[in-house]
């Protein structure tokens, strides 16, 4: 115990029994351990300008409780045993992280979580150390609000081969996180501004736009993407859209919608907000370039993450402004500050320039695709008729419908009953939600656990 | 070059332009470099599926201007010298940080600024690799939305110890900055709520709340702190203060006004934000405990960072929220996610653990007392009497008042022009700005200049 107890004469507590108090918590939060010698009466009623009497009054308060024990000739000691909450070790505090408190053996679909098993950690944490070594002097300002030029650089070229997005590094905006970018654009655009939003579409997306006081106008989706007749008749004036692999649905955007989506937004001189989630993982076909890369008159904001196609703890986002949206966003990026620690931008630009970035991703689209033609598979094995599949083609996730007495709440509870968790669809729509239909996320789930998985829901189900 | 070209049909622009275009712009980006073989037209005609005559007439364009060269019997080649910015150089970019771009050898008496020269980098690395290695397999999964429990633990303990805070770690949350908490702040709030804040203030905050749809309303400071008097007549149910280091005046609240205020936020069910920019940093007398921790009644928020105490690049800052706060800050974070990656909170938590935060800290509060002094003494043996200083307590800045026929701008334009950078304090006043008061921080400046800076400013302003 290194620290003076406050006391404080405006309270109506008596000053003894503050003092009492102060020791009583710092052994009950273990923060005074027992055999600790407590300071002496002398010493501490100096301290605080107490009297020594009101000292001794705590404490043999204390000992009457059994919290403290004089010793003739050498002091007071703490004799209560062991605190409410141990500090050094976390796990056993009964406050613990309730995400990571389960321990049941789950098979969990979830489609934000990724593969955990081929992260390549060397590479890494021979980036972070190198940057720490080699950077440390930079390391004790703010950087550049927007984020590290040497990351923006390697993204702007990353995008440019991958995603056919045109951009140059000054354009690209770190964040940490995609809700922390969707926030600051938010303050770009004015209060109460018609968004269109897809309908079904991301509800997180969706509820951040709304706490940020923008009008969410729900615009349905079909076979192609969003519907050029809804948007025309709402008006918008920007919109939010996921045209490389639509969320939840998993539609990829015709070539056809993108270019007429272009032409509106060129026309109303409206904003696309394209939110490349998941783009990094397509599994066959001819690339189809960003609606950012096919854009003549720049309305298109582009988004992205590293989330799925690094690590989701990592916290690092970006997004594309267009040109004449820089000014304004470098003044509300200005009032926030940079929110990724500079260290964690240089070493994710140093795996990136060493190549250790693009190989995993080819590792990784590899595995999911190997996933995913595995989970079709099981599926149609298993499930048969009885399940309609959508959006299997691209990302990380897809739709079962399926054809059951159970409700979609059910069919949830059932598959959970069999330690399985899955996810609704309901969610994501704002007019006319599915009855029953879930979604399934594989990333995250090992093969095995995958063929056990939906064998599991065949028997939740009683397909 | 690894990637396909895109080509569009539905442009207007012609097919083997927008292959010359293409290519073009990757030779001046410095994607292709000069002597890289481009794919054969066989191959990328099939690829793209056009005719190998529109290939041809792309690449006889760009060998007619230069940029490619045709070898007999063995292909295309770049010919284009150098990129028109290097990717793998960063530092050459014209885009580069401005922050950086100063190559002058500035005093810079900035008050946001920390001391570059004594971080513990070899134990911060040990902790940062340590982390790495011990947690690996938990970086797969965002973590808790309020921050890692381990380090919201450490922090509730640290501000028990140090500031007498008095919360459990379920009431801390973590977040990237203190304006991301701020923003957060807002959302549990009612928009247009009003809230009192200090004047003069923190200009930052206090575009944060307006442009978070607070309205702001001004209350003044005195000697011993924000004034009762204009609180009571605006009745804000929300205030905003700095007990323990007004910002920017250098005040401590006074123990009276703190229970003034705290008496008054429990008669009126107000909250009170407590921001204790820089509470580690008291030089002398006895501790001042935090309002949060003589509050009795759950009115305060309170909030604190790392950016002082550590890094500012770390950006990892938190609040303490009342227990009936907290259900609807979990909320907010929920939508946002944490905002700080999981490895950097732990890499801090076993940095504090381990006890070299604090061993640092400690050093700091020596080094930053030994330069105050240092600052005092040479502004009163240089400047003498024609200047006030206000403020010089505590924290790591101070101000001056300063005798002179020049203003606030010239003061700071002649201090500039003889290599001292100082800051304006009329830019934190809503109402009656000083006329010739400057703000000058010490941190971040060695002894050496904090002497030699000193003197320039006796010579800049002719006293």
């Amino acid at each position: 115990m290194d620290s003076t107890p406050f006391v404080n004469r405006h309270l109506d507590i008596p000053l003894y029994q503050q003092l009492y108090q102060f020791f009583k918590e710092n052994m009950h939060a273990g923060r005074i351990q027992k055999g600790t010698k407590l300071p002496s009466k002398r010493l501490l009623a100096a301290q605080l300008s107490i009297s020594q009497t009101t000292v001794e009054r705590a404490f043999e308060q204390l000992a009457a409780e059994g919290y403290l024990l004089s010793k003739p000739r050498s002091g007071w000691f703490a004799d209560y045993d062991g605190g409410d909450f141990v500090h050094s070790e976390p796990a056993a505090s009964p406050l613990k992280n309730p995400h990571r408190q389960e321990t049941e053996p789950m098979i969990d679909f979830h489609f934000g979580h990724v593969d955990p098993a081929h992260f390549p950690f060397s590479a890494w944490r021979k980036s972070t150390v190198h940057r720490l070594d080699q950077d440390g002097h930079t390391l004790y300002r703010p950087g550049d609000v927007l984020g590290e030029l040497e990351l923006r650089t390697l993204i702007a070229d990353h995008l440019y081969q991958s995603r056919g997005v045109r951009c140059s590094p000054d354009q690209v905006v770190i964040g940490a996180g995609s809700p922390v970018l969707i926030h600051m654009l938010c303050h770009i655009f004015r209060p109460y501004a018609a968004i269109g939003f897809e309908d079904p579409g991301s509800s997180r997306s969706r509820a951040l736009f709304e706490v940020n006081h923008l009008q969410v106008l729900p615009i349905s989706v079909d076979d192609e993407g969003i519907c050029m007749q809804d948007i025309q008749q709402k008006q918008p004036r920007l919109l939010y859209v996921t045209p490389s692999h639509q969320f939840p649905l998993g539609t990829i955007m015709s070539i056809n919608r993108r270019m007429q989506l272009l032409k509106w937004a060129a026309a109303q001189e409206a904003f696309i907000i394209e939110d490349d989630y998941d783009g990094e993982f397509r599994y066959s076909g001819q690339p189809i370039p960003s609606l950012q890369g096919l854009d003549q008159h720049n309305r298109v904001i582009y988004m992205g993450t590293f989330s799925k196609s690094l690590l989701p703890s990592l916290r690092i986002s970006y997004m594309i402004l267009p040109p004449h949206l820089l000014e304004k966003g470098r003044e509300i990026m200005s009032l926030y500050k940079q929110t990724v620690s500079s260290h964690s931008q240089l070493t994710l630009a140093e795996f990136m320039r060493n190549g250790e970035w693009q190989k995993h991703l080819n590792r990784m689209r590899k595995l999911y695709k190997r996933k995913r033609a595995l989970l079709l598979e099981v599926i149609e094995s298993t499930l048969g008729t009885r399940v309609k599949i959508r959006g299997g083609n691209s990302g990380l996730h897809l739709l079962l419908d399926v054809d059951s007495s159970f409700n979609e709440e059910e069919l949830i509870e059932k598959a959970k009953e069999q330690g399985v968790k899955i996810y609704p669809a309901s969610v994501f729509y704002q007019n006319q939600p599915p009855e029953r239909t879930v979604l399934i996320g594989f990333a995250g789930v090992s093969e095995e656990h995958i063929r056990e998985g939906i064998k599991k829901l065949k028997a939740a189900w009683d397909l």
